[in-house]
């Protein structure tokens, strides 16, 4: 039923998955990859995503073979594990890879409802973070800054732990977003802001969420409606912004 | 005043601190290397650490005299960037690498304080954003098990954005630690338990946070007091365990 290809991997193939590490060609294609057992068969099973290519050991395969025949019908490659390692953006590849479709943001209608605002988040790993923590709190919309790192980058795809399918995620101007909803309360990561431990019951709201080192640009921080604050009891500068965000979201909601 | 050496860098450095990537090479010279300007400078201006090699632009060497002065007797290397990017752990390096010896640990005394218990936290970034967290909720005792990430790793000196020095970090059988110490109330991020969001003002204890993937080891899950449990409002299988480790203790705290 599946078209087999067990022959060596393509110098074609190759150099089209080692393109897709790159964000130009992601965009050119409108595709991207995400690797291992947990991430893919999580995207595969959302059904959300179509999924273009597979590229395997043959073990994966195999042992997969029952989800694969329900939830894809393009072509599967088996690999050998130097092949794989070629293709790979992980230290350790693992078993496979799987070449999908981006999707197609949806229309967000932030109502009766606690949406996320990145305003530059620049690392991957934070970005992956958050999208996973979104998913945990049961945030439906994030809103990004087009300065905020690509959802498409391949470590943004590893952290997020297969949540990338359950999250709608769209690049905006967040001034210009943030003024369009101005009947929604919004709330804001900042020094000097209200006690996170003393605020809950939120159930609408946008939440904004600012660059690592820069927080959040002042135009924007200036239309905020309440700054919220994580209390330290310590000496450490700053938390990291993915941390922050679950702090903030786990009071909030409870 | 310093002895600042202004030749090319030598091979022997180079090697040097290329080995200094190793876990073995860190342990034989019961030494470590840290980058950039933010962490380089936490961790002179601290006086906890010996610093016994800095390797620096030019200009940072400069422009940061006065620190170096007051804070360093050691030798200066000027190094040019090509330089600095051979023997550096960073995408992007960034102005400064130093080498330091490992901090002795001190006796934990965990009466009267909150102290985490990191069961095999394998994940460097993790390890480093977990000691950072603990500098900022005022923890000052790390128990690793045995099988946790080197904290002297550079992803996890990167992480940590200069808390290293701040937080006493101890590897230890936990076992053995918490049943040493059983007159401590002891919590575990778990499932099933407690909900977090009940819970606050506590002031003693021990919290455990287990291996990302396989959680706490069920020998010392069976010891503990009191399980809590972030409750889940959406659909992600997990939660980041640095994620998790700062919202159980922005709660617990509060």
């Amino acid at each position: 039923m599946h078209n087999y290809h067990s022959s060596m991997l393509s110098k074609s193939d190759t150099k089209y998955i080692q393109s897709l590490h790159q964000k130009k060609f992601r965009d050119v294609e409108n595709s991207f990859f995400a690797e291992g057992n947990k991430v893919v068969l999580d995207l595969l099973q959302s059904n959300q995503l179509d999924c273009l290519h597979i590229f395997g050991l043959e073990d994966w395969l195999h042992d997969n073979e029952a989800v694969l025949r329900k939830n894809y019908q393009g072509p599967l490659q088996v690999v050998l594990q130097h092949e794989l390692e070629k293709i790979s953006g992980l230290h350790t590849p693992n078993q496979v890879l799987a070449v999908f479709s981006k999707a197609h943001p949806k229309p967000v209608m932030p109502n009766d409802k606690i949406s996320l605002l990145l305003d530059d988040i620049q690392d991957p790993g934070n970005m992956g973070t958050i999208i996973r923590i979104a998913d945990w709190f049961g945030i439906n919309h994030i809103i990004c800054s087009t300065h905020c790192a690509d959802i498409y980058n391949p470590k943004v795809i590893q952290s997020t732990m297969g949540s990338l399918s359950r999250v709608n995620i769209l690049y905006t101007n967040l001034l210009d977003f943030v003024n369009d909803h101005n009947t929604i309360k919004t709330f804001a990561a900042a020094l000097n802001g209200k006690d996170v431990t003393t605020i809950s019951g939120i159930k609408e709201g946008l939440l904004i969420i600012g660059n690592e080192s820069k927080g959040i640009n002042a135009n924007l921080l200036q239309i905020v409606n309440e700054k919220i604050t994580i209390p330290r009891l310590g000496a450490a500068e700053s938390l990291n912004a993915a941390v922050a965000t679950g702090i903030i979201l786990s009071h909030i909601t409870s």
